[in-house]
């Protein structure tokens, strides 16, 4: 979170070069002891020596590698553009005072502890009213392999991958996946407390670093979540994927963040949504992680292997669909089963038209399997060359997006290494038909680093040990493929009308009139205290009508609502049981409302702390909670991205003219989305606004109940 | 399958000694060329030749490793038990045939193409006539490492794990996935195509194989079905899981079935159905196969480390729930990660005791996470001891079924090997602690292969690369714990009664008269083809009535129904309405039924080509499609297992009492699916046979509508 001040200067569009391209650096904490983080820091930074002038400081002397060890900062030449901080907590301050006063611009502080929160806060304002940048404090430093800088402890191989991350431990494990999988990072940011520098600034400088070619982040404390949101619709547009991990799926983990941070953690489904709406990617582990990203940095949409375009993500055309992958095997067990965990992840693992099987069948032995999966059924065995003309005529054929080699290949020189050449020939092959076909090729062996994978990894082409980790990876492009970020619709405030007036509460009464100030359809009703004032208002309103009793937290439950009383006999009946059961001292008596073909919704909005007021609709009625079938998306809403919504939830059919009903109203249900969520925009004090039920149907869209949690604040 | 002959001769509980162990082997088609299988089956037979003696068979003459190929079995000085034919197709017979005048015991086939299916069983029928046994055709061979026999194409490692497979790939890939996780086979039969030994067979003597602790099988074609889920159902009485691999989830793999084996394959539901009658479990790929071996291997359910009970699968609890799983890492994000990862495989990650809590803080720093995840805070990192001391604490507090250590641990040697011996000390008391307590011990860890995983892994601890996988095995062992195999209730026909009499057609009419006389209840109807009839019908059944069109297959959409009619002019208009929209000729006038707190099932019966019947049940009603909540048995169905279908629904609580709404009577909504499992099995000629919607309600249930498909066999 920028601290408020003004921008630092520098020539660089996000004003980080000091942090990961410095002319001049120190280490203060440096140590000759390999089992304290300064000895790591020292020696990385020792490892960029000839790139730009390492300064080691330690008080109590020493040296490394033939680097002496300075007494401190003032002791040096000349004050270094970056300096690390890796001292007792209590030292750092005084560090980071005589840094700024001598020109630095940039801080690094691994240390823990800087502080309370307070405190921390403090220290950023230090740097950043200087016009410098801070990283932590606690974090484990930043590393960017293309600068040959080195200020973090890990071993972290060199890639074409940024990671900002909010974990340290996290950052190894998936710099070791990307290593085992031939990938690594360009750029890695320890986040740290984030006092500073955040996760939106960090992605923000890898968006503009050219040799990032897919960003990954590691968020547990989103901040200004909008802000994050629209950095990560712009990496989308700069055509750079963006693979996000958080937690907060279960309560354990809600737990852990708590305790650990102090965190505000965002609910899961809201995270998923921004993703959505911002073309990112939400996963749910390091390893799927680190599988889609050495996905998607080989997939070829729209470019040439080789080329920085070829990681591109294409533009969204028009529902692309269910990305359509063709399986090879050389055992007809294993590509029934790849086929199986294909389709089970959502991918279309479609029938090769005719054309397509008779050319594979043309490579084949009799009774091969020529559909899809495609089984080689030994020839790939006899001449390994089946595996690349197979995979070239299916590249190239047009019929899938996608060609998965399962099983077997890379491991035939394993028992006979007389076959080690052909077998990396073959390999060059099958990268050469997915360069020049543009399309993705996928391979998943039983084998391990042989000579072959080396060939194909090296290629590009991405390789699995197992079928599943293939099949999330080729899922997770597919829908990376599909997204299309939603326009931004910023939730400003309009001008003060009277509708904006705070609610002093958030029940029935005070809701309704608010939405119906917003344009939602109610039915007609009156609010009484007394049966003979109800007996009046239900001749006003007209029979039939429903008795709902006021101020109850769970009004059906409680007894507290009377549907399709007909008459004024069967009012007083109604009334004298509500009142008994509930003891409510004010009723509304309202017009039934019986549409035919009506379906019920559940609407809402709730305002999430970091992500701001997110708008949600569901399937509603009695079983709503059972069904859970919602879908959300950030507040406010067009009505294009309403209807979106509507459109995607499991039981759309139920709208869209199911078994021979009449469709509903989809465009006022939509309409009646974009009122509540702009209720919720303009009532800060909206904790939680809902509608439920919100009848739909053939002729419009109406609130049927309503309440809000209203939270005043200060 | 057994191909109806005697059982043979031998001493084994199985007769399948001579396949496993025989005293002398000879291989047909020895080879000295690498590139041929002949090679690999000499060279592994020779493997043995200390234990038995083995003779190699070349027409042709040669010599392997010292020992000369003989030019036919005849030649041999006396004729071995065990005899493998790897020679061209058309040479197979009469090597069985020399094989059986000498007195062979057990034929292995491992060419393919023997002839076509009818001379495959003509060869399988010649010998076991003899009381000998046959493996294939068409299959990899066979492994026993605890009778160094190896008589297969292949590397595989030793283990305890037995596996029964169609694929010899997959096979390959399961041994290699096994070796890296430090086990592997007592015993690989591949079946081929199972014209003799059959998947059931292979499993019975795998479960009487004492050194085999767990079963695994991939199996497309399941033959007698029922028998094969006797068979699992047995292992699991002995304590030995049964893990299974099959296809047919998606259209592609069912196509690849068929192209490849010619295999029925079942549908994927039935299978998982059977699996869980059976206590089996059903995986889909083979990593998550091996994951789970791995850690049902090492689960100490009942046992002691290192001991043979300590796999068993401890006799099911009432109601064990979903495991309980404790998180420990020296990270917070790999911890919550871990923790949301666990959670999301239904696995339960609960906050831990008051005491246990403070146990636990007692080793850590001042403000780390002690409730669940824990985390170490750097307190790993400080002292390693503190692992297995936090480890220790919660592996012995009770509050969790399975520890799990996540993120580091076992690459603290890597930066620093002077901490070799000291990690390597907390592995082996990491172990203890997991032996001691009786409770499963799992490590993720970004580490791979160093002395410590080695060390853990040699003590019988699971380690994983990826949290997915642990969390993807801690599922399926918690899912076997609580499985409960099913008494086995066979599809006898009972003497032959009136109402067993085949059915000549599915149509309303047939089938109503079918499952009234099985004790199901039924509106009061007449079938009439006028008009007038329909009056004098609706006259006699009582308004309101239901009108419905007969010899329609979708009788709603195609406007063949109408609702609550409720006297004589509404039925004129409906059925002049509904003759011109079907042209039906025949039409039921019925009592329309209307009891309140009704909720609509859909039951029914499907018949498959390996399981029999299989019995259905779930939410009906104009959505069901949509909600696709259904639920599987085989039939017939005790009312027990009828009942815990209905409690087994996602949405069974609309049916024990939905919010304050009274529950409907499970026992007669049971009894009902019963009387039509009961029909299905008494009526071999119904294909399918479907009540939809069945109507329950708190006073009753009773069947709607029904129809079934008649398929008359020969």
């Amino acid at each position: 979170m920028s601290s408020g001040t003004d921008p630092p200067p520098g020539g660089s569009a996000t004003g980080l070069d000091a942090l990961f391209d410095p002319r001049s650096v120190a280490v203060v904490g440096a140590s000759q002891n390999p089992a304290k983080w300064g000895y790591w820091l020292a020696k990385g930074a020792l490892a960029g020596a000839h790139r730009r002038t390492v300064h080691l400081v330690n008080r109590r002397g020493g040296e490394l590698l033939g680097t002496p060890f300075l007494p401190a900062l003032d002791a040096l030449p000349r004050m270094p553009e970056h300096v690390v901080v890796a001292v007792p907590s209590q030292e750092v301050r005084p560090i980071v005072t005589a840094g700024l006063a001598g020109g630095a611009r940039c801080f690094t502080v691994i240390s823990s502890g800087a502080g309370n929160r307070q405190e921390e806060r403090e220290l950023a304002d230090l740097v950043t009213r200087q016009g410098a940048r801070l990283l932590g404090p606690n974090c484990m430093g930043v590393l960017d392999t293309t600068s040959e800088l080195r200020l973090s402890w890990g071993d972290f191989p060199a890639g074409t991958v940024g990671l900002v991350s909010q974990s340290g431990n996290l950052a190894l494990e998936i710099g070791r996946l990307l290593a085992r999988a031939g990938q690594g990072f360009s750029r890695f940011v320890s986040l740290g407390n984030q006092r500073d520098i955040d996760a939106a600034d960090a992605l923000d400088s890898l968006i503009a670093h050219e040799e990032t070619r897919a960003l990954a982040a590691y968020v547990e404390d989103f901040r200004d979540g909008r802000r994050l949101a629209r950095t990560m619709a712009a990496a989308h547009a700069a055509g750079k994927p963006v693979l996000l991990l958080t937690v907060g799926r279960s309560d354990a983990s809600e737990r852990a963040a708590a305790s650990h941070t102090g965190a505000l953690v965002s609910a899961r489904a809201t995270v998923e949504a921004v993703c959505g709406e911002s073309g990112a990617l939400l996963l749910d582990t390091a390893g799927e992680l680190v599988d889609t990203a050495v996905c998607l940095l080989a997939a070829r949409a729209g470019g040439e292997a080789g080329t920085r375009d070829g990681i591109r993500v294409r533009s969204p055309e028009p529902d692309p669909g269910p990305a359509r992958v063709a399986v090879v095997g050389d055992s007809g067990g294993q590509g029934a089963l790849a086929a199986d965990t294909f389709a089970a992840h959502g991918l279309d693992v479609p029938a090769l038209p005719e054309a397509t099987a008779s050319a594979v069948a043309a490579h084949l032995p009799h009774g091969a399997g020529c559909g899809n999966p495609v089984d080689l059924a030994g020839a790939g065995e006899r001449d390994l060359g089946n595996y690349s003309r197979i995979a070239g005529v299916l590249l190239h054929g047009g019929d899938v997006d996608a060609v998965v080699l399962t099983g077997y290949f890379g491991d035939y020189a394993t028992a006979d290494p007389a076959q080690t050449a052909r077998e990396c020939e073959t390999a060059g092959e099958l990268a050469d038909a997915a360069a020049s076909s543009g399309r993705t090729l996928v391979v998943h062996t039983m084998a391990r680093d042989t000579a072959a994978i080396d060939v194909l990894r090296r290629r590009g082409i991405p390789v699995y040990e197992r079928i599943e980790q293939a099949a999330r990876a080729l899922a997770g492009a597919a829908k990376l493929r599909a997204a299309r970020p939603q326009p931004r619709c910023e939730p400003t405030v309009r001008a003060r009308t009277p509708a904006q007036a705070p609610l002093s509460d958030g029940g029935y009464e005070t809701v309704r009139k608010l939405i119906a100030s917003y344009g939602l359809a109610t039915p007609a009703a009156e609010f009484v205290t007394s049966v003979e004032e109800g007996v009046e208002a239900a001749h006003r309103v007209g029979y039939p009508v429903v008795l709902k009793a006021m101020g109850l937290p769970h009004r059906t439950d409680a007894g507290g609502i009377a549907l399709g009383i007909e008459g004024e006999r069967a009012l007083l009946t109604a009334f004298a049981r509500m009142r008994e059961a509930t003891g409510a001292p004010r009723y509304a008596v309202e017009a039934m409302a019986t549409p035919r073909h009506a379906v019920e919704l559940i609407a809402g909005v709730r305002r999430d702390p970091a992500f701001g007021p997110v708008a949600m609709v569901g399937i509603g009625g009695v079983a709503a909670e059972l069904l859970a079938d919602t879908v959300l998306a950030t507040a406010p809403l067009t009505p294009e991205r309403a209807h979106e919504m509507l459109l995607s939830l499991r039981h759309t059919p139920l709208l869209t003219g199911w078994r021979g009903a009449p469709p509903v109203r989809l465009d006022m249900a939509a309409g009646a989305l974009c009122s509540l969520a702009r209720a919720a925009v303009e009532h800060a004090e909206l904790s939680e606004l809902e509608v439920n039920p919100l009848l739909v149907h053939p002729d419009g869209a109406i609130a049927l109940d309503a309440h809000a949690v209203v939270e005043l604040r200060p």
